[in-house]
């Protein structure tokens, strides 16, 4: 009987904000028949954002394989049966058997622990055109290296599962920060060590913030071993620079830390430009963890759960004579497989059509629509912030978050207050800043900034009535 | 750099058997260009067993909605067409328009954290109409209880971690058992305490054998939190009578223990019947765990990677005031969803095509065929034992799994070196006995009865002559 029985202690002190409170009494008012707005996470799909057509076309033949067969002996029929939905295109029916091909056993069985290798081979590709970087001068990626994962959260889980020990095992964090990481900490038993991101120079990062972080925790004993790093950032947008990105390197290779790198956002840019961090590693003796998803982006396909880790790590051995991917490997090992219809997503993250194709028109509007609708979404919001008093918003509009400050909040309530009093009035559903961390005496909130652009015509005038109503109250 | 980086104990000490030595050597063989047969583990679709014509389908028409309109507008013309394939029915069609509805966004996007209401209502309803239950009479199963997993594994996974606080939470396994759950135990920190089943009777459990473990472990002071139930059972594929059930709930009340029943193997019973824990549980207090999954019975869809774990809990607060159902909620919103399409596949394990419709009568007929097909496959198998000097199989067939015994392994060598022998002779791959757990002393191994009966014929034979070679050596 359960009475008698207790709970792990990390598991009660984790909290994990995005599907908090606010976001439970969301689902409540959703049950008495109100509309809300899911702001609060990124689910782009959710919002009504349209999956590219290649990757679910292709995803539809991988599942049932007979019908390539089927939709060949069609195409010779096609012309006269005048259908309104659109055919399969040549390329999306040799992609398709193409990979069917390189899978061997299809979408139904138990894959490679790590994932197939002909994913991990296009990954390690994709990762070198984008990085300009070449396995064969040593500073390129290798296959061997990747494992895929349901999703980034559960690479992070992995990470941080095998690099903390116990509560003197310390991570460095940004403050903010995505919550999957503080509670990850937490449930695997580790210590949080906050570095505070400067948001009046657009949430910066600079050495000092990081020495003073690491220097604090060495005086309370603990054994920092690696630091998060997301970019673009969660929840606040920012992009960061080579000059950055090159001061945290320096800082791990001083301290010997591992990063973590979140680069699930890579391609949620608008306008800014994406520097990896293995490309700014180079061939330096840094541990190196790069995480990736299918689900943000373009693609959008949260509920997929596709997405890896590739580790950087030269020498692979450490002083007590582990062999980190041994590791790494049996991990995986114990979990089987991560679900194949998000490996084949990631492949296909990968490998997009190439131009020519009949397949690659389609595919390239639908992933500049989906970007321009993103920015000129953001763009909105920024300019709705403009008529609410007191809210400041830092950050370079990377990611698919704003993270404003609300400066003039009524002296007895903060932000949660704030959010929860927005959702009740307006529906929208967002986070408190509390929820990723924040500096003592400041309130913030994450809007995803996702919803379709007339519904935020609607919403966003009830906003800043609402606001300005509530600050004055 | 990695070289001063420490690793998480636990997790090298964790072993893993099912995809340990002996099956990266058959990778090996593999690659250098030799055929091996892949009976290390059930996946069997990766030895050409067929997925279910109708799951496949739906999950196609899933991906690709635009496809329902297609192939409506296509049915008028399929007459005159003369395609190789067959068409979707309109049992498929209306099924997943349904789905389409009941799921609101879609395949792409985050479901609750749980997964969504409309599945795990018709996992309710599954459980009890298989245990002639009813929610109204206070033994049936709640929808709120149900979590959705990718996979049983992480169904397991997230128990032993809200369990295990420390070393000196001790878990009660069988032995021998699948070895997730030694992994998984010493992954979360926990203490592996054996129950050894009675080889000689069918692996049967008795009150003496659950005794004797459970006060060993205490006077270790190790305190036991909960017991590991396989039934039927892996790899033994022994299943389990009203009787044994009811002397294990006897048990965990009179102890306090939470009882984790992993139930995956309930449709592989070749003859024997299935009762589940909750059932004979009712309404006593017991903390109950059901794991259930897709990738076994008949379905075989491990790739997908879906399962659900079923919590029986009365009352629900424990004595320091922690809802149980709190903690699961909070763990399973860090991983923000388990995949979508494990999801679906595990509402349509739950919810089959109704007799009548004209989907049936081809899903009848392969879920026949796959279960008729494994039991003559495991009968040539026993049929092949008998031909082995000193091997005994015990068990009633369950699962898909059979564990012999090697009496008469020549004195210096093990059940490892027979295996591994095993596969450079002829290629099967097997797992040995050490990786379950055995009586200190005996060999086994475990084989997975999964290949096509004509890989069957022509390998048994070559098994035989290995073996009583081996053992004459």
């Amino acid at each position: 009987m359960f009475e008698h029985i207790s709970v792990n202690q990390n598991l009660i002190e984790m909290e994990y904000a995005v599907r908090g409170k606010i976001s439970q009494r969301a689902a409540e008012l959703e049950q008495e028949g109100q509309i809300t707005i899911a702001c609060n996470i990124g689910n782009p799909q959710a919002l009504g954002q349209k999956p590219i057509t290649f990757y679910r076309q292709v995803l539809s033949l991988l599942e049932y394989p007979n019908s390539i067969t089927r939709e060949r002996e069609l195409s010779r029929h096609l012309n006269t049966l005048e259908l309104s939905v659109d055919s399969y295109s040549d390329t999306v029916l040799n992609y398709a058997e193409d990979m069917l091909e390189k899978m061997k056993t299809g979408t139904g069985a138990y894959t490679e622990s790590k994932g197939p290798l002909f994913i991990r081979e296009a990954i390690a590709e994709f990762i070198d055109k984008r990085d300009d970087s070449d396995a064969g001068s040593g500073n390129g990626s290798d296959p061997e290296s990747i494992f895929l994962t349901n999703g980034a959260s559960d690479a992070a889980r992995r990470i941080l599962e095998i690099l903390i020990s116990d509560k003197s095992d310390g991570i460095m964090i940004p403050i903010p920060q995505y919550p999957l990481y503080s509670a990850t900490i937490k449930r695997c038993g580790g210590t949080q060590v906050n570095y505070f991101l400067d948001e009046d120079s657009d949430w910066s990062v600079t050495s000092e913030i990081l020495s003073e972080s690491y220097d604090n925790a060495e005086k309370s004993e603990i054994n920092i071993k690696a630091i998060v790093v997301i970019n673009p950032g969660n929840p606040t947008g920012s992009i960061l620079d080579e000059e950055s990105i090159g001061l945290i390197l320096d800082f791990a290779e001083k301290h010997d830390l591992a990063i973590i790198a979140d680069e699930v956002y890579q391609d949620n840019l608008y306008g800014g430009s994406f520097t990896s961090f293995a490309k700014e590693r180079g061939t330096r003796n840094i541990l190196l963890f790069s995480l990736h998803s299918t689900s943000k982006g373009f693609h959008g396909e949260c509920g997929h759960r596709g997405g890896y880790v590739e580790i950087r790590s030269n020498p692979e051995v450490n002083k007590s004579g582990i062999k980190l991917m041994d590791i790494f490997l049996k991990q995986a090992s114990v979990s089987l497989c991560s679900n194949t219809i998000g490996q084949c997503l990631t492949y296909m993250m990968a490998t997009p059509p190439e131009k020519g194709t009949n397949a690659f028109a389609l595919y390239a509007s639908e992933k500049t629509s989906i970007l321009t609708d993103l920015e000129e979404k953001a763009s909105m919001i920024i300019a709705a912030f403009k008529k609410m008093e007191g809210v400041k918003c830092f950050g370079r509009t990377g990611a698919m978050y704003l993270f404003p400050r609300i400066d003039h909040i009524p002296e007895g309530t903060n932000d949660f207050d704030y959010c929860m009093a927005l959702l009740e009035e307006t529906g929208l559903c967002t986070v408190n800043g509390e929820g990723f961390g924040q500096r003592e005496g400041t309130n913030h909130l994450r809007i995803a900034f996702l919803p379709p652009i007339t519904q935020l015509q609607e919403v966003l005038p009830q906003w800043i009535a609402f606001h300005n109503d509530y600050i004055s109250a």
